[in-house]
């Protein structure tokens, strides 16, 4: 897939031990557009049969739509060391996909990722999903773990964006400013 | 590297969020011999680099060794759930680069590690690296956590090895028993 020149591919992630959502967006002249979200699945198979696949989708997903930068929410206190483990052997081989593919990689607070869509820092699931489907002109609410990985990569698409302005016109590439 | 028909390349890892420890040994006519073993210090940088290296590290000893499998110490409780999420990162890109280079992956119980090395589950790391050392013929103590990872490995190599008794002489191929 080819971009315009200047546009900024985003990819947004939400990892997990059996489903990664994600999202794909373009940034453009500061307006985002929406190009793919889905889920990859893990199934029931082996463990490193599920991080395989979880590479080998989001390895698919980076060829395709080419992203530059890769956003995934920072995780500060997991519920319980076990599901810690998992989530983070997932997001393990979610950031090396992406580092072997040379995208950058930003992580962002939950918080702050809520605070962006909908305004809102403790706003539920469902309200991410509504906000991401009114700012990306979507005809259906996205599924819960794709809105997911489409509100991180909105979230970054504003956080560079904002960087822009501070900086007076600078423009960002590969998500750091270039002055 | 190249090696005689029939022998066994193991790949044992033990695997941290800054130190990866790894042990390869090849398994011959029921006889383990000393590879290689070593640490991969994943140093201060930022995660996705940490994470780059791991993999690119592991690679680098799959690409020269050749192991056919991989033997990782299977994790039941973690400490808690902050360092459970940082050891799942490690775990995880460990994990997904055996299974992209096709090694097959086998988890062992830390007690059932142990039992195998030192003969008694709840052993000390110490003792560890005392009998790894003995039973490879070393001619001095390996680190830490490379012993660890050479211990894994023999662990592995004792279990296919008794698969092969117990089955009366079915071959193991790829460490599963072929009849």
């Amino acid at each position: 897939m080819s971009h315009p020149i200047g546009s900024q591919i985003i990819l947004g992630i939400d990892p997990g031990s059996r489903i990664t959502g994600y999202g794909v967006i373009q940034f453009f002249s500061g307006k985002p557009r929406y190009l793919a979200s889905g889920c990859i699945r893990l199934g029931d198979r082996s463990l490193p049969d599920r991080l395989k696949i979880l590479y080998d989708g989001l390895t698919e997903i980076i060829s395709w739509y080419k992203p530059s930068e890769m956003a995934i929410e920072q995780v500060f206190v997991a519920k319980n060391p076990d599901s810690a483990l998992k989530l983070g052997q997932a997001r393990g081989v979610a950031i090396v996909a992406a580092a072997n593919h040379e995208l950058e990689v930003f992580e962002y607070a939950a918080r702050n990722i809520k605070q962006s869509v909908v305004g809102k820092g403790s706003a539920e699931k469902s309200q991410v999903q509504h906000m991401v489907m009114a700012i990306l002109g979507l005809e259906q609410k996205p599924q819960v773990d794709a809105a997911d990985g489409l509100a991180v990569a909105l979230c970054h698409a504003n956080t560079t964006s904002n960087l822009i302005k501070i900086s007076g016109g600078a423009r960002v590439r590969r998500g750091r400013i270039v002055t």
